[in-house]
């Protein structure tokens, strides 16, 4: 789909904290690589963050409940009402279908880029879990002998376990993605997760990451420039709507990044 | 779908690590639930893990490379070559479309049961990551104080965070589920996932969920019964193919259970 020809009159709104790419990136870059207009409700809007935790709260009488955010609103004009969904990878396929973003025509290769995709976002989950390993709604500082021991299996052991599986996506599908698509031959659900956890990557771990690249020629050689340079994410990531990592998912704490 | 009426000719293989329900059992309760035959071919074939081993090995040269079981291999007579697909929730709305487990015919109620079911799968993950919050390969014994410190979060603040979402799900669909059913009226990839995770947790942390089955009366008073009465599950419950809870998932420690 050409950025000039959005889904008529399908208004999508996305619902975040602000101020950080968090999970909610995955559904902005989605949005801006198609060319899809769409309200960043926390970021555009005052009161934009209340209105996300009324919805998500235990109070709200919402028709299904949303456990955490990122919350996709979708509405059509003359329907009533409006639907509500959560959870990143389900906001993903519901988006995948309408934005031409499922990895293709048939149930093989869309099942192909849900797996590459959930499987990315499993990585995101990993790297968040380094600086809080032991209880979310606590402070690093006061996890950070447990992150310590999780970010060095993390850069060891999970790392290499991932970016092998993603390098042998690539070349699983050279003959029609070239080392940039993950599957066929345009941008699906699964680059879009791929290239941002690999972005916040290089944030978080700069050192472990360089060291690393060489290993994995394709993704981050051919892939993980490719993706930056196509139209739609070229001018988005150079736009004041992409926010810079801070503390979010990806955090940069050198004591966890390769020492050497 | 009946039972007696399986999709004509397709055969369903699962691939998982044999002898543990794991995120295997989520698949198995799929077939089981809508009578739909399949081969589980690490339990019935004596080399069936190293034929799971080998298609998830960096080796192996599938058209798609598979990072971790579950497995679903999936042939139909007359096509060539077969479709391999990973990832739980990926395995799982791929069936879910062909066994009449996507909850119902609109793509509002699929979003629905498809956020149900990833947000079970999460709190399966974190459950998982109880006894190993450091380090996935290493054992229980070598990350025993980090375990103590995760458990601890995990039974005081993610599990009344997720039951009272199951909870708040189940009454937001009374007037269809009456208390049976998170979506619609009949069972859906969202059921199957959720009463598996309350049945495991149940085993992790006795003491803990018996404490905890009054503050959510919908969830463990109706919901949890009912969907082990169900045809398919009960039949399927009394077998043998139903296997013990050991060192999975879902694995009983006391010391990480409640302790008054």
């Amino acid at each position: 789909m050409s950025p000039a020809e959005p889904q008529t009159d399908t208004t999508y709104e996305l619902l975040y904290w602000p101020s950080i790419p968090g999970r909610g990136e995955f559904v902005r870059l989605a949005f801006e690589i198609t060319g899809t207009p769409y309200r960043d409700v926390s970021n555009e809007q005052e009161d934009g963050v209340q209105e996300m935790t009324s919805l998500i709260s235990s109070k709200s009488t919402s028709s299904s409940p949303l456990f955490a955010p990122p919350l996709l609103r979708v509405s059509h004009p003359g329907a009533e009402g409006k639907l509500v969904i959560h959870q990143t990878p389900n906001i993903l396929i519901f988006l995948a279908g309408k934005l031409g973003l499922d990895g293709g025509n048939n149930e093989a290769s869309q099942a192909v880029a849900r797996q590459i995709m959930l499987t990315a976002l499993d990585l995101n989950n990993e790297a968040h879990d380094t600086h809080h390993p032991v209880a979310l709604m606590e402070y690093y500082e006061d996890q950070k002998d447990e992150a310590l021991k999780k970010a060095i299996d993390f850069r060891k052991n999970r790392i290499p376990k991932f970016f092998g599986y993603f390098e042998r996506a690539l070349k699983a599908n050279d003959s029609t993605g070239h080392g940039k698509y993950l599957v066929g031959d345009k941008a699906s659900i699964a680059d879009i997760v791929v290239w941002q956890v690999l972005d916040g990557l290089k944030f978080a771990f700069p050192k472990e990451i360089s060291a690393r690249e060489k290993e994995f020629p394709v993704l981050y050689g051919t892939f993980y420039p490719a993706f930056k340079d196509q139209a739609g994410i070229k001018e988005y990531l150079a736009s004041s709507r992409r926010m810079k990592y801070s503390h979010g998912v990806f955090r940069y704490y050198p004591e966890l990044d390769r020492q050497d």
